[in-house]
């Protein structure tokens, strides 16, 4: 199976460019924080031109957030591409993005590329278009006040060249066999409104044989259902060869009458009988994993463990 | 261009059979009052064996909620189905509905089928399988208490052999000129989130050459914003003859840093140069049009007009 091409680990005196391709961060003090933080870590960071600006729940115009992301992912002396936060908006960025000139950074050896959540809409870009791992984890403000777990994992796979497990966080380590087995395959996946939004675009998820996994926020079971059943009538979460739920944070129902998320996940899920683990940190919790999205990994779904075959970064 | 199969208009003294194929009404007197309301204008109504099932925010199981459906629209003494309400659950229908079933209908001539919101979903079904004319229009709860504007347009659209015009509401006849222009096509749209929820499946809309109108409830304009920006990176908004943006009900922003619905709709939709009417009462509102989906219809988005061409039933 096609792996895709993974970048140099990250070391201590790296700069890492920060781009804002979705939602502004409002607060300065928070901006400031993941920087400091970063530097801690021995990070050099550089804001993007338009990281800053606004534009209702956009960090800007869709010309200058794509613009940004390109001339980053650009840069010789920029070691990584960090983004500055979700929300939404990941997906008119793209809209505005120069794709043949994205697609040049083909010849170049890749980056690490760094985020979550609106995020996930990059990832599966990068993946279609330069076929770049790229690292499905915290970004600047998540930085701001990062959980120790948060930090160990970041730096497990993007500053070490050994194969890792995606660990439960020791603040909350329930996790759950839905379906017991094994499966081996590509790593793919992101939070599930935005991989159900790139349905029917030429960035749709390919699941095939893969193990994946998907997580969300504020999103109310009903959503979810709807998300989910979206994914089986169209035939992708049957083919998968794993599935991981990860954490759906503020998916707690609203009204009496709603389904639990749990039973969501016990009609949708379940009944694929596909081998499929339940809450690992992945997502919109207190503690994040960090991810590489494209790398070969090992899902057990019956002694609830995934880790990766190789590492994320070479 | 391929028009769909009309029923016959509905007559006083016909049988309505309601189905519920997505969320319960919890409230009885709320059914009651539907019911009364379609006998006083003359219809007999039968309640779907599963109509008052409830399943947390599903009308009962998926399998009782599908065979209803297929029961109800093969009967012979039912001259329309019309659903109970909207909410969600319409998908999960489907993927319990036996579809070689359904197909076997294509034999029978077609009868009215009225529902909207959830009941896109439906909508999109019986216009891939059976190529019927179908109605999005009031629902058995609407009639609880619908106003003169909703019967009327109710009556207009499915008791009446002529073409007609969807009028603007006369209690909020607000309507506006999006992009100028002329044109006609075969009439599809539905409540957005759900057009967007069949992208990727085999009922995914087919918008070119076509008028299309959406409308939604309870979506912040971010996700307004992200459902048509999929639609945009999917290519199908761009393919429309016209467009028409229906009501959208309880989509006002509830964070200070948002656009507004209206400025996504500038952003998104005036670019395209496609002739657009902003604000007809398609929707979730206090009046309610019944639209027939599948026919041809004329927009002149210039006068603020939209009209069948034919009637929506022989």
């Amino acid at each position: 199976m096609f792996e895709r091409s993974k970048p140099k680990r990250l070391r201590p005196g790296m700069r890492i460019g920060v781009v804002a391709p979705s939602s502004p961060v409002l607060e300065r003090s928070r901006i400031d924080r993941g920087v400091a933080r970063l530097e801690r870590l021995g990070f050099q960071v550089v804001l993007g031109e338009h990281a800053l600006d606004s534009y209702g729940y956009l960090a800007g115009q869709d010309s200058d957030r794509a613009a940004d992301l390109l001339q980053m992912l650009e840069m010789e002396h920029v070691d990584a591409v960090m983004c500055l936060s979700g929300g939404y908006g990941a997906i008119r960025t793209v809209a505005a993005l120069d794709l043949p000139r994205l697609r040049r950074l083909c010849g170049r050896a890749p980056i690490p590329f760094i985020g979550y959540s609106d995020i996930t809409v990059l990832h599966a870009v990068l993946r279609r278009e330069l076929g770049w791992t790229t690292f499905y984890g915290p970004m600047l403000s998540s930085f701001a006040r990062p959980t120790e777990y948060t930090l160990a994992a970041f730096q497990r796979a993007l500053m070490e060249t050994e194969p890792f497990e995606i660990l439960p966080d020791p603040e909350d380590p329930y996790t759950r066999t839905v379906v017991p087995g094994e499966a081996e395959g590509e790593l793919v996946g992101g939070c599930l409104s935005l991989l159900v939004s790139l349905m029917g675009t030429p960035w749709e998820m390919e699941t095939e044989g893969r193990i994946l996994f998907f997580e969300d926020v504020h999103e109310e079971p009903y959503r979810v259902d709807r998300m989910l059943s979206q994914l089986l009538a169209a035939g992708v979460l049957q083919k998968c060869a794993g599935i991981v739920i990860g954490e759906h944070v503020a998916c707690a129902p609203t009204t009496g009458n709603s389904l639990g998320l749990e039973q969501v996940f016990e009609d949708l899920i379940r009944p694929l009988g596909i081998p499929t683990l339940y809450h690992l940190p992945v997502g919109h919790g207190r503690g994040l994993a960090t991810l590489p999205l494209g790398i070969r990994a090992r899902l057990d779904a019956t002694n609830r463990q995934l880790r990766t075959v190789g590492p994320g970064v070479l």
